[in-house]
């Protein structure tokens, strides 16, 4: 599947979770667009080539929906995350992701020796040396990298030597790593720098988010 | 101009900028490709636009380029920034964004009662009723999201009254705002399962990165 297909997927079951929070057991496909901001007939081009069948008048039932997502986005076996960098934003993503059923961050690393050996929201802290033991221990195949931008490099090379497959980047930094390593960049100030261009901009030029929704 | 491109402009001008503080004066259009992992024709085109000239053998004036950039990216006006819900990762944000030449955070904003008042990071922390005051006494144009999910969407309407231009939103849910509102999702989870997804594939699905760098 594609990066884009991949993405609404991700948006979908999303929803789809809340939905079923709030009680509720279908959802009809236009609802879905309105909800995630995508034309609906590419709403309906994912739903059919996840093989998820509506009923009209009815809808999709939600559990169908999030398990056929489930089993795209899963896969067979769970892929153990750690993280390197416990600052500011490590913390944050620490706390947001330590309880999540997949993609479970089961350790930190970090330099300092404070940070080293504690827990922080409920993750143990190892040292930075640590990191080809732990990470093999462990069986940790993505790593969350929020180090400072001078570290990432030496540190993406290392974790890449080690069988990790993929890197989510938060570094204002490119890596450069080996093709079998996958990386994703999430990059605050470029989407700052964009918001900026684009809300000073005249209504005309603005036409750039749906643009990029209806990308394949 | 696009998306896309808006985005090179703001990954060339880091770069740029780390070269600047690292001593270089020139930097080669393949280096440059290099360091972003941009094809070397895009960065040609993308500097043309800018109409910065390359000297051969000796490449382009780093600081010619980032002042390029700047009249493009940065305007004529500071576009001030508030950032709205100071938890974990309203901190790490306000850390990071505090001292920023432009684009600077000038007020954060939060319900709790024992961070109203406080400099958070330097930064000093509104209470979330006072929002329609200091927006306008501060003219402030852009807004950090870092409110629950549950919240999003009511701060972001109400922000949008005030005459904000753009929303960076960090919550996990799809605004529904004006179309007069930009809004630019930085969605953790989506990267977190592309990633996974990504890093689970053969190789020969894994070359959407580079599809993705050759978008217009």
């Amino acid at each position: 599947m594609q990066e884009h297909a991949i993405e609404r997927l991700s948006v979908y079951r999303r929803i789809a979770r809340q939905l079923i929070e709030e009680g509720d057991e279908r959802v009809f496909s236009h609802d879905l667009a309105a909800f995630t901001h995508i034309s609906p007939s590419l709403v309906r081009r994912d739903l059919m080539s996840l093989d998820v069948k509506g009923v009209p008048q009815r809808g999709y039932r939600l559990d169908e929906l999030v398990n056929a997502i489930d089993k795209v986005l899963d896969g067979d076996s769970e892929l153990r995350v750690g993280l390197v960098g416990v600052g500011h934003l490590g913390r944050a993503l620490l706390s947001y992701y330590i309880n999540r059923p997949t993609l479970r961050i089961v350790a930190a690393f970090d330099v300092d020796p404070l940070k080293v050996g504690r827990l922080v929201h409920g993750c143990r802290c190892h040292d930075v040396r640590d990191l080809e033991n732990v990470i093999r221990e462990l069986d940790i195949k993505l790593i969350i990298l929020c180090v400072p931008a001078a570290h990432a490099q030496s540190v993406a090379q290392a974790v890449s030597a080690l069988g990790v497959r993929g890197i989510l980047n938060f570094a204002p930094v490119r890596l450069h790593l080996p093709e079998s390593v996958q990386v994703e960049e999430l990059d605050f100030t470029t989407s700052l720098e964009k918001l900026a261009y684009f809300s000073r901009a005249e209504p005309q030029r603005r036409s750039w988010s749906h643009e990029n929704e209806n990308q394949g």
